[in-house]
């Protein structure tokens, strides 16, 4: 065996000089150097963004959506979808630990544990798709996958069932920079605030921005809004299509006296959401994008383009803490807990 | 005549309900509506990444850069680069003003303006490309352009040839943001600091710095590193290929005994530079992505890939107060303004 860098450079087929997440294709060898972890995978938890492009392209017929993934993993030795960059995370088991990393971290072969790394840079090879579960973008497969050394993964708790944990850690960077972001009288407002991140972003803007704050979730229709408002997740709801600014920049005046929002969260996966996200927002506003569907042109020529003086951060799927962060919500939040595994798990 | 919308919705064509910018196509019929501005265009200063993939196209020739140019607005009633995304800007003089606008603004028919908004949402027409100078991404043409009401534009100051003035205010956001962000003592990177945007945003993060702060110009070559060097812009000078993450790590691990940036400023018109910058900078540090050849998706999950805490900013081409600040650069330093009218101007 041998010893490989730590960002996974010497798996990188082509172009070489990149990193495992842009270049086009990894060396997905099941051997593993001294430095890396072999997972034994059960289920991928693919990205909501890419999982819908797919199901799209296979006119949602299961057997088309196993060929596609089949054929991406293939040409590129992971499952990084070509048409929305991104990849999406895996649960699976610990088959062997790289003898350079062997008693230095808190893994033991055996151990079962989520990847907090894309799918977009791990080296995935997949031998059997065995069942979709199309509704929640889960996939459980036969495969192996490796870890970096400088990847990030969490043990699978004991006291929360793995789909939801997996449904909870796939997201999890979103409510820990929301927590991070959102202080006392904030007025946020969570665009796609219905969704698997959208909810955890709610909860946890409405916890740090308290009493004196406003919580704002936007929603696409009345039905996905009245689960939330059976939670009790906002202190305003609004049905809006996130891809019309002007609708959405009039919805969110009304609940707002025209204030509109200090901060954003946009978590809504489909395209062309920028422009409301920035007419949403104050001139001196924040907005953070989650969605991977986001345009940084789109974004950075819109605010230009309406003159608007607003911060605009790429959503880092990392954060210190974040897993901790996620999984204590279902701890907290019965309700949304009960939601999360009627909806995702 | 009649009342438009003042970010310009009235002029969409498809596909409705967007606005001008997410666009795909505008009215770039020349009258005007109440609330517009008419302008007798002189000259396009096409974005640096734009211009850079036509010219690509065209092989460098000038007869098919114009055909491009010509198709581009002739399709979509702007000039919006169908592939980068992105526009650029423009200068000319006030030929009508709206009656809801006239004296209500700082604006007189035969003024000299730049609009600061992008060409991305501009409406334009082109009668006749009369030259292009293919070193400094202008083009001149006989055509007329339309400014919205939410519309931002600088007069062009007496004081500063309009070029110069045009070259400088293309790229006014960069500096002005970097202003804004740089603290004394801090570690600044600026990638592609040899360009047009990034040589002010050294100007800027070198004078807030001070003398505690270093400022680090990255460079694609010891030539254009040179002329930055003469001019005292940065206190140290590397030479890397923005586009290969281990290769700059390396060099701004040199340069800072490992600590790597506080603030990374991104201003190099390339692709895949998103993980050079993240590897470059702190784990608790912060990007700003001035280069519109940014991938949202890239850098995302680049950061989390290498499980990095990094604050990523979309660049936003306007701030309160750039165009002064961007133009004052040119009054401050006798030598920059030298390199400036040599290279761009």
């Amino acid at each position: 065996m041998k010893k490989g860098c730590k960002f996974g450079t010497h798996r990188v087929i082509e172009p070489k000089g990149t990193l495992p997440q842009p270049a086009w294709k990894i060396d997905n060898n099941m051997d593993i150097f001294d430095n890396e972890i072999l997972i034994n995978v059960e289920t991928l938890n693919i990205d909501s963004a890419s999982f819908t492009q797919i199901k799209e392209q296979a006119d949602g017929d299961v057997e088309k959506i196993k060929e596609i993934m089949l054929d991406i993993v293939e040409k590129r030795g992971k499952h990084h979808n070509p048409v929305t960059g991104s990849g999406g995370m895996l649960i699976g088991t610990i088959e062997k630990i790289g003898p350079d990393l062997e008693g230095n971290i808190d893994l033991k072969v055996g151990d079962k544990i989520a990847t907090l790394v894309s799918l977009s840079l791990t080296p995935l090879r997949i031998d059997n798709i065995k069942e979709v579960r199309k509704d929640i973008d889960q996939v459980d497969i036969d495969g192996k996958a490796i870890l970096f050394e400088s990847g990030i993964y969490a043990v699978i708790p004991d006291d929360i069932p793995q789909n939801l944990a997996l449904s909870v850690l796939d997201v999890a960077g979103a409510p820990a920079q929301t927590a991070k972001l959102v202080k006392p009288g904030d007025t946020v407002l969570v665009i796609g605030g219905t969704g698997k991140s959208g909810m955890l972003c709610l909860y946890e803007a409405k916890k740090r921005a308290g009493v004196t704050g406003k919580v704002i979730c936007l929603g696409h229709s009345e039905k996905s809004l009245d689960r939330v408002r059976k939670v009790g997740l906002a202190d305003e709801y609004v049905v809006a299509d996130a891809t019309k600014p002007v609708e959405v920049m009039e919805r969110v005046s009304e609940v707002t006296d025209g204030e509109m929002a200090d901060i954003t969260i946009n978590c809504v996966n489909v395209p062309n959401t920028e422009m409301s996200s920035i007419l949403a927002t104050k001139d001196d506003g924040l907005i953070y994008f989650f969605s991977m569907a986001t345009s940084f042109t789109k974004a950075a020529l819109g605010a230009e383009g309406v003159g608007m003086d607003t911060t605009m951060i790429i959503g880092n799927g990392y954060t210190k803490g974040h897993a901790q962060i996620a999984l204590e919500i279902m701890r907290e939040s019965k309700e949304l807990r009960e939601l999360y595994e009627e909806l995702y798990a």
